[in-house]
């Protein structure tokens, strides 16, 4: 591979992020132009009104179309302040967390300033520590900024087309399906796009300093995973927790003391519940499959580095991490055409095959795309470091473990559809269940989630071992990135179900028509199951990615083998396999707690203002002002309450690898890691899929669509009671506890990773004592 | 050591053993002298009248007492036709797996006669495999026996004593707790002597044949710790499924949709419930930790006859693991003297403290007992083989292996009942969450099962690293025996609870007076937090004793290292991982449509004669016997619905090493024992915990004994209902999924041994192909 190809990679990267960036701005134009303007200064609150012209419904809903920005304006608004909130606790985190990096990695040399001799590259002189320590925390503040911004925007989209996709579902169910998944995909292509130039740029300038230092350099790079993995803690756990104490406790006293439908206004947890939406399954996700695909591009080159890549300087084959992301943006931009413009939703039974479809199709075009990014980026020949051996791999290896991660997401991808989607046999099991009641229910519903897991651990297995065989370490990271190459479709059809879910509470809440609703609700349903296959990628990427950072990590601490058979590394996996439940444990007490203080003060709202049960009856502006505080101060609450809960599952996280690395050292660190890896993965499909049953069960009985699901009864019978009841359960299992685990194997793999030559030089405390 | 000790060795054993069983018979004689006599002819169903001349309760309850009987009577009746129905199948299977097992190991060197070098002991000539093959077939269908007839005595000792008990109940708390504890003192003491003595005259026998092979005597032995533990999936799963679907069954109909109370004996499924407490708590109980105890002790006398003290031929050494029991079951005699003899209960408070004084007892005189045995029977220094390196051992390290398995032990029953017992805050908290209904409360116990494994891990962490550390998997082994040294007092309190839950059933049934199930119920609730404590330790116990099976097959199988970083080991790792989440998807769902089965005739039985609820109001014969065919009927369901459910996850555990070993090979069944083994152990602890908790929340909102409990309202109050769908949900698990888990891995862990030449050999025809 000459200089040519050289030149044409330096542009091709670039090129590819900026066109999935202008994407992604011309979706967000294109949902502009859904318009919402004029405004209503009546009460020096500022909310626009729509343009009435071309609706479907009749004139006299513009004072709904009013509540309909309104309460968009609040959920926005409520979002804003959760995320400006966070970012209080967060700049406090990165600044702490910034010091300690540039600290630990700083002391492994002792603060040395001196050149020495490469690990790898035998015969040359790399960077001081201490250079790498300082680059590390570089690294590590724009991979953490750089999370940030994405989740950012992805919330600010979401919360700005959820009322257009609510003003839109008057003109039919394809308009509003498209306005929905456009902004996911903006939300798609400006995190992967995004993630990518900051990170290359990123690589560009560290060069300037490393010049043909490529271990060094890359070292320093796995801090931008660190960074953006850090970020998802906040996110996933933070945001998880907020969005299910809003959500539970708004359920809790509306839907099952109050006997209020659900989104009701009255209630005034539901505004809450609407932010939870955008800042936990929203930026939270964003966050998280953001750091998933940070820290897997991270292990990749990093493997690379120490490859004959990194030591030929062979800066095409070193680039294809990037190559491959790159490819993915234009194939997701392809695919996004088919949903949006090739093919119109006339039927709500077209959404659901219609966002399948986007999986199916991105997978297909990926597989070519993998294919000529194998052959024209890699050598046909080149070794590759395996814990202290060299293995020979060819090009078309690689092509087998990107593409075998690729369809092993997909697979994932469908099987959680299957086990959560009411079409099929098993979410109807369970709703069958409820007619003996809710303890049934929730056997049944448990019973389901554990089956659950059989199929994607099959599947990662065998991606597993397939691109482990063929190509080490460096195949399970270029798997994993494989998996997530078509990350910003996976992000849009996720991303589209909150704002779908938003869109439907909205119409609820501005007492929109009938027909409006279920259209919405079509979508709503539609939305819960790609919500479920997106964890589902999430959480399959996730284990990979951390098996590919284990890798990394092991490389770098210089160990040569994790044997179960010694006791250090034994007591290590029990250990690690351990810390899931107990972070499950936090997890769920916290959205219980949250959720009992948001029905304590919504329940003294009721009490101390029995108007408020007569809400919508006197839609008088005092009462609609007084309605509006209530809502902020239910957000105020869940905000409060959810982030001072996620202090100690984030402590076990980010102290976890520094203890036992500091005290017990490198082997039982490694056996934590391979043990929290193989224990969480099982515990967070099933507890995501457990809930989304439960969830699409109680949707199952409440659609009445079949026989089968009228014979249950209908709203309010025993039957949907227990329904709830296993719904309500799930929430902290589906959308908190399950997802945050993602965050709990990856970000303790990624630290340590970035800690290893600290543990490695110094740890061990403990044993050196005894 | 000379031929002294060793002819002391070989009389002190089989004494101890002797002592034990005799023992247990003087208990019986004892628990007899509650006379049960004469009889009722009238319906030609043979009932025992009891006399009455003793009673504290007036004469006119004669009629009572003669229900009593009769109650007793069924219960031992159902649970002997659900034990012999069981044996069919059972017996089935020991012949077909004893033939697999000798083709299997026949095959490993061609069904050849000749005789061949040993691997171990140099220069030595060992016996054929085709005789290993043989004495490992006998030896497994001894172990086998051993396990059934234990089994079946502890079941009959049990539903020979629950009418006992509760006759006693009139006498006071006192005489009712001493019958209770004698009964499950039988239990445990002919358990552990039997299980001894079998294994010590098989040895004795063996050695007729094997003389100086010791390699090929301890190889074939292994098979008895199969025999036990393959029975004890029988009796955990099939048990475990009967019991519950009966439990919940009779639940969901009576208490929740008739609103009668338990154990209302119009109620036909009642009986079901009660015989599912003896063959699943007491039967599947006792051959679980027989199965542990077979297992551990067959694991330690396997590695130590590899070390010196197997190359030695040093008897009393190599007996150690022996001594340590035969100790154990002195130990435990004297210690029960303190329950039975040297105090008296007199307040339903000294109850709970009086049987954990039990445990406190027993591990300190065993802690001076082990210190007695390992410095009488071990040489000062010898060698153990430790994965193809030499280790120097002292005696006092064992010491310290054994009193470090024993004392973990202890902690994890303490934890375990702070976690379960309703006196402390974490069930109260569980019962408080039930204000806000039954979501909370299951949101508040899953995730006080999830916390409740912290501990015990680290118990078992820092038992595994020391013992691992003095003495490999020698050490482990005698870890795990040390916790299994006081099975005699951990069985006896554990059977006692159940005993002291059919007593309070017949009680109730007998329509006896509320002071008298005053009494039974505070037998009982102190029994609900000993089987926890049970358990525990069960759980404990298999973690270390897989642990020890799979250093053995490590040994056996001739692998070197168990390296997390090749993928062969890793796809083992995370697919063993998921066993346990597919085990427990497979018996949870056979309880609940075990359950669902036990509901339709429950159902149908009420609405067809409707009668049935007036049923105490007619105590005429044709009624009384209408009801015993009814509950005939019911006991029928059950066993035949969990025997037939309990045979897909008992494929599960018996065919996935034979699978895995033939096709994947040795590495990835390293794997998969260590993933099921890490994984396994957490979901096992948080399941029982979580069950443990709904129930006593359940009883402290009921019995209402405080301020807090009384604010929580009383019986048929909100609170109380949300209290019961959680105990309903936890029925399974504590009960069926999380038990059995303990069979899951140290059944696959010693199958794996057991086969482990086949699989050296033969093993790994996928990779072989590929």
């Amino acid at each position: 591979m000459g200089a040519s190809s050289e030149a044409l990679t330096q542009v091709l990267i670039p090129v590819a992020a900026l066109v999935g960036i202008g994407f992604a701005l011309l979706q967000w134009l294109l949902v502009s132009r859904v318009k919402v303007s004029s405004h209503d200064s009546s009460n020096g609150y500022k909310v626009k009104l729509i343009e009435a012209d071309e609706e479907e419904e009749c004139i006299d809903n513009i004072e709904i179309s009013i509540k309909c920005a309104q309460i968009q304006h609040a959920i926005s608004l409520g979002a804003t302040s959760f995320l400006f909130t966070e970012y209080k606790y967060l700049g406090i985190f990165m600044g702490v967390f910034g010091v300690i990096i540039f600290l630990f990695l700083g002391s492994v040399k002792g603060f040395n300033t001196k050149s020495e001799p490469c690990t790898y590259n035998k015969g040359n002189t790399c960077k001081p520590a201490l250079a790498n320590a300082v680059f590390s925390t570089i690294a590590f503040l724009l991979g953490a900024l750089t999370s940030v911004l994405s989740g950012f925007l992805g919330m600010k989209i979401a919360t700005y087309a959820n009322g257009r996709t609510t003003l839109e579902a008057r003109k039919g169910v394809g308009k509003t399906f498209i306005t929905a998944f456009r902004s996911g995909a903006v939300m798609g292509f400006l995190l992967a796009a995004n993630g990518l130039l900051v990170l290359y740029v990123s690589i560009y300038l560290f060069k300037l300093y490393y010049g043909d230092d490529w271990e060094g350099l890359y070292e320093s790079i796995t801090g931008y995973g660190l960074g953006g993995s850090s970020m998802a803690l906040f996110g996933r756990v933070g945001g998880g927790i907020y969005t299910k104490a809003a959500d539970v406790g708004a359920d809790l006293v509306g839907k099952v003391e109050r006997n209020i439908p659900e989104d009701d206004p009255r209630n005034p947890a539901v505004i809450a519940d609407n932010v939870g939406d955008n800042v936990g399954d929203i930026a939270g996700m964003g966050s998280d499959l953001f750091g998933s695909y940070a820290e897997s591009s991270c292990a990749a080159l990093f493997v690379a580095s120490i490859s004959s890549f990194g030591i030929n300087h062979d800066v095409t084959a070193m680039s294809y991490p990037l190559i491959i992301s790159s490819m993915g943006i234009v194939v997701c931009l392809i695919t996004t055409l088919f949903a949006t413009d090739m093919f119109e939703i006339k039927n709500v039974r077209e959404i659901e095959p219609s966002l399948k479809q986007q999986l199916l199709i991105s997978t297909i075009l990926m597989t070519a795309g993998i294919a000529m990014v194998s052959f024209f980026a890699l050598p046909s020949e080149f070794i590759l470091f395996d814990f202290g051996n060299e293995k020979e791999v060819k090009n078309w290896h690689l092509f087998f473990c990107v593409s075998i991660g690729l369809w092993a997401g997909l697979v994932i991808g469908y099987i959680t559809e299957y086990y959560t989607s009411n079409a099929y046999s098993p979410v109807q099991d369970v709703a069958d269940s409820c007619r003996t009641g809710a303890a049934t229910n929730v056997i049944f519903g448990l019973a389901l989630g554990y089956k659950s897991v059989i199929i994607p651990i099959f599947a990662i297995s065998i991606s597993i071992y397939v691109s482990f065989s063929l190509a080490a370490m460096y195949g399970i990271a270029v798997a994993a990135l494989g998996m997530l190459s078509t990350i910003s479709t996976g992000l849009a059809i996720d991303a589209y179900g909150p704002i779908s879910d938003n869109a439907g509470g909205i119409a609820e809440m501005a007492g929109m028509s009938h027909k409006i609703r279920e259209r919405t609700d079509a979508l709503d349903a539609a939305g819960n199951t790609t919500a479920a296959i997106g964890k589902g990628f999430a959480i399959g990427s996730a284990a990979l990615v951390s098996l590919a950072l284990f890798g990394a990590y092991v490389s770098r601490a210089g160990i040569k083998s994790v044997d179960v058979l010694t006791p250090k590394v034994f007591i290590g996996l029990i250990v690690g396999a351990m810390l899931p439940y107990w972070f499950s444990a936090m997890t769920m007490k916290s959205v219980g707690s949250a959720a009992l203080k948001m029905v304590e003060e919504v329940r003294r709202k009721f009490n101390s203002i029995p108007e408020l049960m007569e809400g919508t009856a006197k839609p008088d502006y005092a009462n609609l002002l007084e309605q509006r505080r209530q809502q902020q101060n239910c957000v105020k609450i869940s905000t409060d309450a959810s982030l001072r809960a996620m202090i100690p599952p984030g402590a076990l996280v980010m102290l976890t690898p520094l203890i036992v690395g500091t005290f017990l050292g490198v082997e039982t660190l490694a056996g934590v890691l391979a043990g929290s890896l193989v224990s969480g993965v099982q515990v967070a499909i099933s507890a995501s899929n457990t809930g989304g049953a439960w969830d699409n069960a109680k949707k199952y009985i409440e659609a009445g669509g079949s026989e089968h699901a009228k014979s249950l009864g209908s709203k309010g019978s025993d039957c949907h009671k227990a329904a709830v009841i296993g719904d309500t359960i799930g929430d902290p299992l589906k959308d908190t506890s399950g997802p945050s685990l993602n965050i709990l194997i990856k970000l303790m793999a990624v630290e340590s990773l970035v800690f290893a030559p600290f543990f490695a030089a110094h740890g061990g405390l403990l044993f050196k004592f005894i």
